[in-house]
């Protein structure tokens, strides 16, 4: 029998992908769609792509009690809004995979400063699990609450934590140009989204400070044993999905940083070190769970790291699926594929 | 010195491009922009592309008294909300090129068909001369009120009045199966024209009748001469910008239907007839306010005629141009450009 | 042990998604790439979505002999090129599945008018089977050789079928304007195909008589067991994959016709007949093997279907997977998805 | 009467920007189009854009004598031909603007390391006037061979002179990350230039050391006399046109800096610097000859400078008009608008 689970914020994009990945997983079976504003609809009305009997389910309020039966939820909700929920399903005995930025920082005061807001339950800090799959596996595999990462941090941590912990990164001169699609700003309905205003142009957002860069400091010092700071600018780009992150680097024998990554991920199946001197392009992760990674000797002094995702996947969905797995003690990989839809 | 221009709904994308294209218009001087929600703000932050002293103008109110200098108006507004504006600028002695769909009808029955309401003032349905300029020259330029055709309406009755007058066309069996860009959808924030719901994807819409079928109706009887029946289907197409109407005809000598449509349009500089056999490309009336029409015989009674323009310009603020050009007795191709903006 | 897979043409579009759905296939593997111009060079060089050991393999010339245990041969060739690899390919006693032309057509006279050549072995003809998996699926499981069917005779012929054959349609009006993504046209360096050319622009080709004009006809008559006579339009549309056919029926109580449709494909897992009233987007099917179609009816005596398919999935590597399935014996629906990449 | 033009290499996408920017011209007149693989074809079969007359000019072979009353020729031809071009024309007595790399440097070492070629006439390097028309207006209106800045250094030097010149930037730790869309790249068929290649896809390329790090930094010292190293990512981005490029800053007192560029360009109609911490996007200057700038303070030490051009206007055709007014002692903007086309 399948394992059965919820996803709660099922009609936007992210909750979307999570529907998909599991209607072609073997051990996960999602028997609950919460959704805030289509409440009662049919979830094939909302969400174009899905098929079969997922298509036929009717999306249910974002507060519907949960069946008994369900173990897992996967809170895909606005930061804010995913808090309650995810310490309702704790509370009644569920595993949570949270896709929000709520449980992704330790201290209360930089949640504030990240979020301008109060968190209303700062207690389950403490037992969250970062899900960075890659650095936190086992601690992912002990948990039953899991914060999954940011887009951003995703592709930007995984290159980068080996090389902090090298020392060789000179950790407080890395400046981080990041280029994203528009799906991870979601599905509202905001003038600045509408297709006419995104096409065709180009611009950056988020600055002076973007949300991500606490947690990208916070977890660059937890896990690759470095204060980093970082200038970090967005920019949202005319593609549906993908993410490329530029980190303009310095520090000593970046001839040497290539041998490092290489060797981090030699086991990973979906972190891929490309040759020396090859970048990666995100036609090469569109619809899989990889990160690419490519590196660039520029100086004796100097390389470029490019890191791409699916933002939706290895940045989202993907990397949820891949945390559930693990946290139900399946093979992790299982309903993810390693190869992209391209073109 | 210039003719003083107002423009009510200023910050949509065919208020926008009436900016524009008054920008550089050696007559015609903008001095009152109208824009309900964003009231109070400097054009420039709402709207990108302008440029110089528009940009420092600040938006007024929808209901704002004109000043009374002003001699024309603008309506950029939706229908139904277009009709009053429209009644209150006329009492105040303007003239008015209405882009809505509010004075395209001579009858309050058909008008309450195609859009469901009741009309303010049908009372103003006599004066109103649809301007479908090549069709309607002389009455355009004799009257106080233009109505401006509807981007669909434009793009399929410039090369179907012609060939209704010749009678050769089989006027009851036409099919038309049109493509738009969502730019003419406008630019209010709704879930389906976010980037992501459009981008990579292609749809039907305003099935099983919509409303511009009425329009082209009435049109070809009063300028054709004939009483047609059109299947017409629309589609939304991944592109900011541009209009192609592919019509599949059948009727009589279809070999003789190019130099129907040559000479017709011999003299005029925005219409353009390709050579026989060459079907034309958005790409080249993209920017301008050209429409190219390209004729194909297929059989000994068939014909497809596709015909292409940018929805923005001939098929909305640049035709509105050239009306108003036409009532203020200046050249009528004044601030317009019959050369593409390509690649 | 999985049964040994050789793609020829592994470098284009369609080679490259055989291989991607080939990559998570239990019972395929694929073991012979041949690639004419990239010949040498590893394929994950050529190919940026396709991943672990797949990327690492040589890709063989085009003319390199296949190995002994090789059993199926996917030919991914131009038509003209790809008659002759199927012929050596079956006299060394493998099977085939053909994605281009060449096995389409019953009679060499009508491969001569669609084609433009003579075609070099059409004493093959007799025992090609023409794959469109849902109306041949038995003929399917007993050929060698496979014709896969073109892309807009999939999306069109399909829901044709049943109409034709329930004897309602009228079979002499039917007008077909279909759309799709540059994709089908292949990976050829050609200036028309260039990203500038076809981004933000909208055109029609293939007038005034497309070559799969000729393959519908000829099935329509086999398969639908009527004399169809098409106006057939074809547009290209800037989006990567998607095809969408707009038919403009005619005939007797187009209210019966959904459900006639939804009967005939009521046991079909990869056609999926929408609710009455409502029409597809190519949004639903990018990415999955599925075709969806919806039908409008217009009027007493006319209707709008549409249908959608990934031109590169159920319009050619997608099905031609299907028919592999089918030849050796296994679920058709191994290594396929029904449910789209979406957003 | 007209001053007559040759546009040499008219059939790529900055000899079609030239030829649309010139249609409109009160002054020029172009009466030559040369075109290397096109020659014979009417230009409108070509260029799919412009209209009326220059349509139905036939274009010359590249090599074709240039008419005596002919006095400026553009020259929009591949770096290496366009020298033997330039030399012909100036030889002949026409004042030339030449849109290639090949009169933009000063020593023929640095030209050999930038292009890894032999100039053919390097002695005309001394006298070509590098038009960055900003900074070099008074030697353009005096030269007869004016070299059109790329569009990478023009879109980072206008903004990054000014502070070169204030001594307030550290000059040696500059990051520029910069985006472009494909037109820049040319109309060549190549492979990667596809559509299917460029859309819903991110890449660098030209690492480590693109050409335009030789030309940026030649000129940061001529014009902004500082010697600076910069670390230069370019990306590929999916849209037509536009250029954005974002640079990472450090130095002094980078509160000032928005103050100096504002002076810098306050008398300038094509350089527009935004309020201080707003950045623009492309979206404000696409098909406008315009260069939008904003710069954002991010601490003490740290600033982030965002610059936007259309690459084939202020980046290539746009500027190079603008430099041709001046040759002749036109007000440089005739011809050239300030306004975006937008959406």
């Amino acid at each position: 029998m399948k394992t059965s689970v919820a996803i709660l914020g099922a009609t936007g994009y992210t909750g979307s992908e999570l529907i998909r990945l599991l209607e072609e997983h073997p051990h996960f079976e999602v028997t609950h769609l919460g959704a805030h504003s289509q409440a009662g609809k049919r979830a094939g009305e909302v969400l174009p792509g899905i098929s079969g009997k997922t298509a036929d389910m009717v999306l249910a309020t974002s507060d519907a009690t949960l069946a008994d039966d369900i173990e897992l939820v996967f809170t895909a909700l606005p930061h804010g809004a995913a808090a309650e929920s995810v310490k309702s399903a704790l509370d009644a005995g569920k595993k949570v995979v949270d896709l929000s930025a709520d449980f992704r920082h330790k201290s209360h005061d930089i949640y504030k400063a990240a979020y301008q807001a109060e968190h209303p339950c700062p207690d389950l800090f403490a037992e969250a699990v970062y899900g960075l799959t890659e650095f936190t596996r086992d601690k992912v595999k002990a948990s039953r609450l899991v914060a999954n990462p940011g887009c951003y941090p995703t592709s930007i941590l995984l290159p980068l934590i080996p090389l902090l912990k090298s020392g060789l990164l000179d950790s407080k001169g890395i400046v981080i140009d990041a280029k994203s699609g528009p799906s991870g700003a979601g599905r509202s309905a905001k003038t600045g989204l509408l297709y006419c205003e995104i096409n065709e142009g180009l611009s950056t957002y988020g600055l002076p400070r973007h949300r991500h860069v606490w947690e990208m400091e916070e977890w660059a010092k937890t896990l690759g044993q470095q204060q980093m700071t970082v200038r970090f600018v967005p920019h949202i780009i005319p593609m549906t999905r993908g993410m490329l992150s530029t980190l303009h680097l310095t520090g000593e024998s970046p001839e040497k940083w290539h041998t490092i990554l290489s060797e981090s991920f030699a086991d990973e199946r979906f972190v891929n070190v490309l040759p020396q001197g090859t970048l990666p392009s995100t036609h090469g992760v569109k619809g899989s769970n990889r990160c690419d990674i490519g590196i660039c000797v520029i100086g004796n002094h100097e390389a470029v790291i490019v890191s791409c995702i699916d933002n939706l996947l290895k940045g989202a969905s993907g990397q949820a699926v891949q945390n559930a797995n693990l946290m139900f003690g399946f093979d992790e990989g299982l309903g993810l594929s390693a190869t992209a839809l391209w073109p």
